[in-house]
C-alpha cells in the first residue's frame, strides 16, 4: 500500500496520520486538487495546445499529484471561444488562450496579447514580469473573477499569404483578406475587405481565390496549413501581431484559495512554459521556413518600407480610436505607450545594434 | 506545537507519523534539504546577485521550505573564483555565475555563456530549451560533477566606455583595455594591449588613464561604477558579450538524489529566474541608460559599422582558434554554428525584420 491509495480518495486527502499533529496547515498542504483545464486551440495544435498541455504535466510533476490538471482542446468541453466565460463562471478551474480573443468583453485585453506595431516578445515580457503590464492585466480580469499569467509566445509573426504583389498602399484597396482583430481594421483603414473565416476554411477560400490573402501564425503552423500551395507570396514582418502573448488564466477564487507554495508553482511553471513555448517556435519556425523556401519555393517577401511607415500610422489611429471607446483601455494604452518609449532607447543600442551589426553573418541573403 | 516544529529537527525529516507506513516514496517526499549557494557576484549586486538570491526564495517558497538555500556572494564562503571547485567537490551544494569563468578548467564552456558575436538572449535560449545546447553543457560538466541550468541572462552588453573616439580599427592599436575572455583575445589580435583587473580597481584604472578603455556590463551596473566620470565616449553594441546567460549549476549527486518533483520546481524557478533576469536588466538599462544620457551627458556611440565588420572576422578568428584547441570545444562550436545557420533565416524575416521596421517609432534617435 502506497501513500496515495491511502490518502488519495477524497478532494481533502491530508496526509491522515500527520493530522493528528491538528495543525490546520497540514490539511491545506495535503489537500489535492483535480482540474479541468480548457483552451482556445484545435487538438494537438503545435506548441499552443503542446504547450498547455505540457504546463499540466509539469504542475502535476511539481506537485507529485496534488495538482493534476485535465485539458481539453477548443470544442472538446466548451467552445474555442466559451473560455473565458466557462473559468470566469467557476464551471472550469482555468483556460489557456490569447487575451485578444475577449475584446467583445475586455477592449483592454488586446495589449496584453499583441497590437499592431507592438512589443516583441522580449519587450511584452519586460513589461510583465518587470514593469506594470502583469498588475494592469490582472485589474482588467479582477471584474470577471480571473486571473492570467503569461504563458507562451508566437514570436514575431508573419505577415501573411498573398496572391499577389504588394508594393504600394494602393494595393491594399479592396483586397479581401483573413486577418481578424485589429489587424483588421487598419486593412479596413487602407482600403481592404475583411473577411472573417473559421480555420477549417481558410486554405479552400484562399486556393479558389474567394479570399486574395490571409494571415495565420508563421511558417511552422502555415506549412502545416499547406497556404503555399494556394498562394505565390509570404510577406514579412508580421506588423499586426509582432510578438503575440498566450495566457493561463485561472478562476480567482480556485488561485486566491491555494496555498501559497501551489500559487508560486503555477505561477513559475507559467513562466518556464512563456520561455520554452517562444523557444520551440523559434527552432521550428527556423525549420518551416528553410522548407517552405527550399523545397517549395515559396516567394519570401519584405512589405516595401515606405508601406510599412503607412500601416504604422494606421496602427497608431486604429489604437487611439480603441483606446478611446473604454477608459479602461486609455488607462492600458497610455502605460504601454509610456513603457515603450522608457525602454526605446535601451531597445536601439541593444537588440537593434545586435540585428544591425552582429546577426550578419547568418541572415538569410535577401535581394 | 505546529508541523515544522516537529517534523524540522533532523536532516531527513519525513512526516514521522506517516512513516508508519513504511513506503519508501514517503521518506523521499518528506526529506528536508538545507542548501548553501555560492556565487561569483559581489554581495548585493543588482539583478546578478539579486537574481541568486531570489532564485533560493522562490525555491524554498514552492518547496513549502523542503529546500532552504542560504545564498553567500563572492568571497563570503569561498572566493568568487572559487564555486566551480567547490560545488565539483561536494563542498557547497550550488552554485550562481556564467560558464565562462571557467575556460580554464573546461573550455568548452565559453560557448554556454556568451562568445564574440554569439546569440543574443532569444537565440541562446532557444538553442537551450528547444535546441541541444542544454544537453552539450551537461555533458561537458558531467565529468566535474556538476549540473547546469540556464538562471539568467544580462540581455546584449555594452561595448565600452573609452577615453578617445573609436574610428578605425587603427584606433585599437596599443590601446589598453580592460576587457576578459575571449573579447580579449580579440582586443588583441586588433593590436591592443588586454589589461586584467579586478573589480575594485577598475574605476581608478580609468580615471587615471592608467588604462583608455573598459568594458564593463550595461547601463544600471555602468552607472552604478561610476565610469561616467572616468570616460567620455560610451560605445555600443558589446559585440564581444551579444547576450550572456547566467547559470545555477548543482552538484549532480545532490541534484540526481532528489525526488523528481524536486527537480521539476528546481528546474522551473531557473527558467522563471531566467525570464525574470533578462526583463529586470532590460527594464532597468533603460532606465539607466536615460539618466547617464540625460542628466550625465554622456556620448553615446556606436562603433563604426566596417570596424565591426572586422571585430566579427577577427572573432570568428579566435572562435575557431579555440576549438581548435580541444575536442569538446570543437564539437561545442560546430553545433553552435550549425544552430545558428538554422535559425538565422527565420531571425532575418522576424526579429530582425521588426528592429528594421517596426519598433521605430520608439527608438532613439542617433546622430
Amino acid at each position: 500500500m502506497n501513500r496515495r491509495d491511502f490518502l488519495g480518495k477524497t478532494a481533502v486527502a491530508a496526509g491522515a496520520a500527520a493530522t493528528t499533529i491538528g495543525a490546520p496547515a497540514v490539511w491545506a498542504q495535503g489537500k489535492k486538487y483535480h482540474w479541468k483545464m480548457v483552451t482556445t486551440w484545435p487538438p494537438n495544435f503545435p506548441v499552443l495546445q503542446v504547450g498547455a498541455e505540457r504546463f499540466a504535466k509539469r504542475v502535476k510533476e511539481a506537485t507529485e499529484g496534488r495538482i493534476t490538471i485535465d485539458v481539453f482542446a477548443g470544442g472538446e468541453l466548451v467552445p474555442a471561444l466559451g473560455c473565458f466565460d466557462a473559468v470566469s463562471a467557476g464551471t472550469v478551474e482555468l483556460f489557456s488562450g490569447a487575451a485578444y480573443y475577449w475584446a467583445g468583453k475586455v477592449p483592454s485585453a488586446q495589449w496584453f496579447s499583441s497590437v499592431p506595431f507592438g512589443l516583441n516578445p522580449q519587450g511584452i515580457n519586460t513589461w510583465f514580469y518587470a514593469g506594470e503590464g502583469l498588475k494592469l492585466w490582472e485589474e482588467c480580469y479582477a471584474p470577471f473573477n480571473l486571473v492570467p499569467r503569461p504563458q507562451g509566445n508566437t514570436g514575431v509573426q508573419m505577415g501573411g499569404w498573398f496572391r499577389k504583389e504588394m508594393n504600394t498602399m494602393a494595393d491594399w484597396k479592396g483586397l479581401k483578406m483573413r486577418i481578424p482583430g485589429l489587424g483588421g481594421k487598419v486593412v479596413a483603414k487602407a482600403g481592404g475587405t475583411v473577411v472573417l473565416l473559421p480555420g477549417g476554411e481558410i486554405f479552400t477560400s484562399l486556393e479558389r481565390g474567394v479570399i486574395d490573402a490571409v494571415e495565420w501564425v508563421g511558417p511552422l503552423h502555415d506549412l502545416r496549413l499547406g497556404l503555399y500551395k494556394a498562394a505565390q507570396y509570404y510577406y514579412y514582418p508580421g506588423w499586426h501581431e509582432p510578438g503575440t502573448c498566450l495566457e493561463v488564466t485561472f478562476n480567482k477564487k480556485v488561485y486566491d484559495g491555494l496555498p501559497s507554495d501551489l500559487k508560486v508553482i503555477l505561477d513559475s511553471v507559467a513562466a518556464e512554459t512563456n520561455i520554452w513555448s517562444l523557444s520551440e517556435f523559434e527552432s521550428s519556425n527556423g525549420a518551416a521556413l528553410e522548407e517552405l523556401i527550399n523545397k517549395h519555393h515559396v516567394q519570401l517577401k519584405e512589405f516595401p518600407a515606405e508601406m510599412l511607415v503607412q500601416l504604422g500610422k494606421l496602427s497608431t489611429e486604429v489604437l487611439e480610436e480603441e483606446a478611446a471607446k473604454d477608459p479602461q483601455s486609455k488607462k492600458v494604452n497610455e502605460a504601454f505607450k509610456k513603457f515603450r518609449s522608457q525602454i526605446g532607447p535601451w531597445g536601439t543600442v541593444s537588440e537593434k545594434a545586435y540585428y544591425d551589426r552582429i546577426f550578419g553573418k547568418y541572415a538569410l541573403k535577401t535581394t
